[in-house]
């Protein structure tokens, strides 16, 4: 039985909850306005945002004086109430991103990977000399660092305890405690698509949309699914591995080891593929890093004179990705559909209109027509700015300021 | 925002649905029991066993004495409370089914439908028939309904309120106010996939598992899902659209339209054309009627001397499904699949075998390892089960016994 006991206790901090998020969606609020947003009540709004501000996670930023009746206050995060991390470890680096409690982003640095030096004791090394290296360079004393969320790929969580399983990462053994004591501070973990997902629903369209799927396009796909306003996460939290869904059965080999997924059609590697079936000669093809070829891609959609070669991969990419969306929309019917990650970020606007087409097409009726199709406005680095936000919310839930009902990281 | 207000009143109330959920998943209960399941206080219990007690929604079935202590009485759904009715309108039939208020089936009324007759006011009449002769048949007086669920194939909702949407039944102009009327009792309709899903919930494998995917196999073929105890609707109910999810990109046409979707596979028309292909002149291939033919197929399968070719339909069969349920399991990451539908119920035992390896290959990691892949436990008509609890939960919200966080049906 999923039973979820509820307290009136619970009730007042779920209030808090939902005031944080207003808060942090609309950078400058009013009392009134929240209690606008939320549908709390006012007395409730007046009772959580006094509870909020003697702790420090608000504050006043302004008082404006109308021509009548009382000073009216606006509030803000408060991003004087120390330090957060969120960490992204990807197949080709690892990124550390500075938040303040308000998670503006603060500072960055990052770490280059050789994509072929894959022990897990390196890994964990490599998050610990990025966190370390953020710290020292933007002058944070640990102290004042409230959570460091991770990201790591290939996160799962079974009955017997969480673990890695990238199977071309050769990580299935990694030690999490050696993570752990590496990093020494309060620590979340959480893969890729959960930590989009928590972004989106703080920071982007899931405040305004309760069921939202935004897919992620990189070396990899996935989706980051948000169903009435939580993240699902599924039985292993792996939920959303869309990327190895089919798009073709038997068709391209996937380095998952099955064939036809959709990975191997819209991941860097499968654009490759494609520009190698129109023409197998082409000077695009000899690029060694993935991401100078999606420039390169980007660089020579845009010149006066089009490659056709390159028109031609945009299009067939574009057909790959529009049928592959429609058949999450058939499956989730979420009310809009976004896109994030580095390939999405550099060719999205070239694949978009084509994509659009493709999923109104054929995705089963209103779910495909009523469908809003975009880039997300999560900017930045959305898997830092998630597990980073992951990290705040679990500071908050231990701080005993907050309960939540979705199931936080690990 | 998808913020939900939640007030004491509520909680008390939610109390009482998760109180009915064990007591109907039990048949008999105690009242320390249901602590236990629901993880509700004992005084809490009590509260809301006697409030439901009062109103005759629950009966104390008998007392058992002890040695020691008080009389332990143990709880019941209560019968006697009146009827509720579950109308599945498919492609091949209109099915009414009558029950008690404790979900117990208690009639049956069957009118066949000529495949081609396929006009909206038709389909209202023929509901109206199957209602009327079920309740002459089983002599229940209209005023002891509490209410009728009727399951209409693609029912949606959108901004502009609720319609069906069937393409090829011609039924995007289906008059909901005429249904109203002519049923002329309290009335809720919802889709198939709905339905499964709530009869799942309340009835099947939902009770123990908070993620669960139902596949329906018929004629077309669906998902119904649940995920954390939730019927996923979507944005336009019409989430679980499986079966118009890509198998093969630019495949075998589909009656949706596009090409090389599940259900143009493992539909029933997709199962014959896959005999079809491996021989053209098979003698099954001359039944008329689809049931008819996935009968005999059964008969075939289980005959001594196994028909050849109907061996290798079935074994391209269960390579479709499993790498059809390899994508949902990717996508959705249930604890478990369970099949239902016609053809399932009449094939499935020799289906399963073959699909559950096909799905422990294929799906990611643990999601497939893991997984429990099983025929449902929910007999009978699940979609007029389900579509019947929804009518039963919707007439006790109505009475203000109980509030739920799942939205009802229309």
């Amino acid at each position: 039985m999923a039973v979820v006991r509820r307290t009136a206790r619970d009730i007042r901090s779920d209030s808090r909850l939902d005031v944080l998020h207003v808060v942090l969606s609309s950078s400058e609020i009013t009392r009134n306005e929240i209690a606008q947003v939320t549908g709390l009540s006012a007395a409730t709004v007046a009772t959580v945002v006094g509870e909020l501000l003697a702790v420090g996670i608000l504050v006043e930023t302004k008082v404006s004086l109308g021509l009548v009746g009382r000073p009216t206050a606006t509030l803000a995060m408060n991003p004087a109430g120390g330090s957060v991390v969120g960490i992204d470890v990807a197949e080709t680096y690892v990124r550390a991103f500075l938040f303040d409690t308000a998670l503006n982003q603060v500072g960055f640095v990052e770490i280059e990977r050789d994509e072929h030096l894959l022990a897990p004791d390196l890994m964990v090394d490599m998050i610990g000399e990025a966190l370390d290296r953020l710290l020292e360079q933007e002058q944070v004393d640990r102290d004042q660092v409230r959570g460091v969320g991770v990201s790591l790929p290939g996160l799962v969580h079974s009955s017997a305890g969480p673990s890695v399983l990238v199977p071309h990462w050769a990580w299935r053994t990694v030690d999490l405690e050696h993570l752990r004591e590496r990093v020494a501070l309060p620590l979340v973990i959480d893969n890729p698509l959960k930590a989009i997902a928590t972004a989106e629903l703080w920071l982007g369209r899931g405040r305004f949309c309760s069921n939202l799927v935004t897919v992620n396009l990189g070396t990899g796909v996935g989706a980051a699914i948000l169903l009435e306003a939580r993240i699902a996460r599924g039985a292993t939290n792996s939920a959303g591995e869309w990327g190895h869904s089919l798009l073709v059965l038997d068709g391209r080999p996937c380095r998952c080891g099955r064939a036809g997924c959709v990975e191997a059609y819209v991941g860097v590697p499968g654009i490759q593929q494609t520009l190698r079936e129109i023409d197998p000669e082409h000077a695009l093809l000899d690029i060694d890093l993935q991401r100078d070829f999606i420039g390169a891609m980007a660089a020579a959609a845009e010149a006066d004179e089009p490659d056709p070669a390159v028109s031609e991969t945009i299009a067939r990419t574009s057909y790959f990705l529009g049928a592959a969306l429609a058949d999450l929309v058939a499956i989730i019917n979420p009310e809009a559909v976004t896109l994030t990650g580095w390939t999405a970020w550099a060719l999205g606007e070239h694949l978009l209109p084509a994509v659009r087409q493709h999923v109104r097409e054929q995705a089963p009726g209103l779910s495909g027509s009523d469908l809003e199709l975009a880039m997300s406005t999560v900017r930045g680095n959305s898997v830092a700015t998630g597990v980073a936000t992951l990290a705040l919310e679990r500071y908050l839930a231990d701080e005993g300021l907050i309960t939540t009902r979705t199931p936080l990281a690990l």
